[in-house]
């Protein structure tokens, strides 16, 4: 029952009187039940973003229909290309990117596994081969790519990887490689990173030991949209948790895992359920 | 300029289609400006909220008139009596009712000092006098009633003194006397609390020492609507703090009161918002 | 580097004037390197704690002639048995108890296979056989026991799968089946359990579902030792996480997981680092 | 009963074996009883650290007859200067400096009253007049030096109004203008700053605005002791709150302010007690 096909609108557009009736009118007078409905004006800019889920079986129509007509519905609002309808029949598909350090994989993996995340993990994409044994162990293919002599290339075979998935999130769980500017473009609001400390402290490597020398009473996890700008993009979620002079490095980078994998999986999440509306460099989490 | 005068819908109905439809086309067709929008819709129960927040400027009649005019929409979509037309225009009473413990009034006190809380807090009662001088030193009436005779006779007295004031709310800041059935019924919905303790753990006298005898390893404080069943009200907000074993009883009542009096500052602006709606012993706060 | 051999000293018994003098002198007089060390007073019981981690290469005798030595110390201060001297050479060994609910299980793996937790996992034992797999792609024994017939005969089945790993640790990693009073007292202060609410709310089962009729804006995660009263024996570790009205059960299920698994993997490390003393129903984490 | 007078003993010196049993014997021998006691040992710096709180009725000798006993513990250990004994007797005094802001002058003086903080608030000086009402309605003087023509006379003018107290600490209820070099030095380790923002993130001024810009969901704050170096002396405690897309910066301003107050009255309360030990940057909280 929780769990019948919806679509879900994602909207944004300058701000005016008559935008919530518009919208509410074309979806009642089609007779389309609303699950969750979600308004936001930013009073700064003068945007207004909306995302509405709406019982598939309510509506007459199938989702290209749906397009069809809301994008009358879009124009007439002055919102040509800032919206979106998804299909939760379509199921999402990511690939990951990691590393050596599995607390993310495992975590995400174990999600899968149980149901929790109803996701299609297409691929594992690793430049060291450590995660492929639990990678493969939950029936999922797992592709090593070495970056130890030419980056260039490297980071081509991964774009082939991923690209052939067209997948709805590339995620990078402590894949611990920059990005090129031309992956960063083609991934643009679909790369999702984990940053091992709470932005914008700590930018680049090694943020458990800056933290660890300023002396800080808690460290944190940035889960963001991954652009061009090293760790400045979009934040879509962060988190925290507390230390103290008895923490060395090693055991802020241990407590840290429990906050970095969390906050992926909060991240992720609402990215995939269509929550996350990026405007300039903010998100509005719906 | 944020703080132009607004009405403030607050609405419950049986869950339909076009609810959302029916209301925002109402205050379209009038003109209306909507400054921030909230919809719930209870699955358990089939029940739908919203809270719609109007500039007032943006409508051409007045509040009478819009209560008016919404009585009728109210009426269509089989909502009698469940809604409400708040104007931000008419100041928030707020009576106070103190004991001993002077934290949770000493923050009120400083937040509408500041004008953090715009508020006109009528009058504080306390059934001692330790804080008659703070409450006079920010120009605000002190009565002093007596418990230690009569508590029937003097419950009528807080309840004469309270009600004069026709207050928006009746804020139990660590009153520490229970309220009579009766004085439960006539503020009910009105009547606010904080309860020193993550409820519903530790109902009732000394929470501290009943935490500290189970060993938890938080404390909690719960803000809560009164009913005439102890602590076990509709709760508005709630918030916990670490202790651990170093912590005596009395450490846990000091670490304890920073949460109380926020938990408390935040319940009060929320229900003065009118962002509180109660549905059974559930609270939806948008 | 860090993780060279040690000792570690706990100890408790009735507070005086110098117990920290007797302990410090008998080490250092022997050399001994002290790299961590904690003490506690309880004013209310006026017990005295202490936890002291010695380099075991700082020391010229070996872990046996240790305890020998040490025992006339603790004799000298009125402790006949309530202290323990621990040998971190000996790898800590544990069972894990599960059923189908897997968040535990698959935390606890991935801590354990990244090193993070150096344990070793002598067996997982399921009364279902969801977990059977994700157990053996670690390489550990996974044993089902069925509950369905006859729960004597299975919880007897179990003792003796855990009992022929004498292990330091037996979890519940949400096994949802209530130990019988014997297997309580058998695995006192070793049997460890992660129960789905902030104790002492919610005890017994559905504690989600129970949250939610109660309304309250905060779930939360109880890891304790287990003892023949039902959710009330030691508390070793608490947390929360932050809910809402638009939080369902399932919701609530969902992000409740979360917090279990970390607040368990805390509880567990400090239980298997001998930080944890038992004294009454309250623990001291040293 | 709980507030009898203790003398607290503070030191630091490089790690080596025996000084644990050093410093208990020394206490021992003398009778010394002691409530409380905690170590630290740096592992980067290789640096020992201790406070011990010994109650006075248990020695046979006073405070300067203490003072000059361990003087030759310290001595004996290669603590020349890095060590204090303080006596609980002597009332720590303070001084306030504030701005306009009142909401930590407010929280710390409601403190006070309640005697909760057990401090002698000398003065409260500020570079406005709004604060002067309620610091004289609690019986303190109030001090207006105005910033705006010649702040070098006014920091003199500051330095004088503080000096004649020689206070425990200075603290900076956010006072808003930078303290010279030389006032740094003066008051080095005993002047107290609240910044309003999770350091190393949003130094200098307009923390709030800086992260409403980055998009950040946590605003955090920072209490440190003040150095030349803007912002970045070594910190003693931090705290954060959610925020999210629908607070404008006024919202963060607002929420921003409950976890300023109650860090910088954790952070000053510890400071008092003698638990804020400085090693270069960092501190340690025993």
């Amino acid at each position: 029952m929780p769990d019948s096909r919806q679509y879900v609108i994602t909207f944004g557009c300058p701000d005016r009187t008559g935008i919530v009736a518009r919208i509410s009118s074309f979806l009642a007078e089609a007779g389309g039940w609303i699950v969750e409905a979600a308004y936001h004006t930013d009073p700064d800019t003068g945007w207004f973003f909306t995302r509405q889920v709406v019982r598939a079986d309510s509506l007459p129509f199938d989702v290209d229909e749906l397009r069809a007509r809301f994008a009358g519905v879009a124009r007439s609002l002055g919102a040509e290309s800032d919206w979106r309808v998804d299909d939760t029949g379509e199921r999402r598909r990511i690939v990951v990117l990691v590393s050596k350090e599995g607390h993310c994989l495992y975590d995400l993996l174990g999600r899968v596994a149980s149901g929790e995340l109803d996701v299609d993990v297409r691929a594992v994409i690793g430049n060291h081969e450590v995660l492929a044994d639990i990678t493969r162990a939950h029936g999922i293919p797992f592709h090593h790519v070495s970056f130890a002599e030419d980056k260039a290339s490297a980071f081509a075979e991964v774009a082939k990887l991923v690209d052939e998935h067209d997948p709805h999130a590339v995620v990078l769980a402590r894949f611990m490689q920059i990005l090129p500017p031309e992956l960063c473009e083609a991934w643009a609001g679909r790369a999702i990173n984990i940053h091992h400390s709470f932005l914008p402290s700590f930018i680049g490597a090694r943020p458990y030991h800056q933290a660890y020398q300023r002396g800080v009473k808690l460290v944190g996890a940035t889960c963001h949209y991954v652009t061009a700008d090293l760790d400045a993009g979009p934040i879509i979620e962060q988190d925290v948790i507390r230390v103290d002079h008895g923490d060395s490095v090693a055991d802020m980078v241990r407590k840290g895992r429990d906050i970095e994998k969390v906050t992926l999986a909060r991240g992720l999440r609402w990215h995939l359920e269509g929550r996350v509306l990026v405007h300039g460099n903010r998100t509005v989490v719906l």
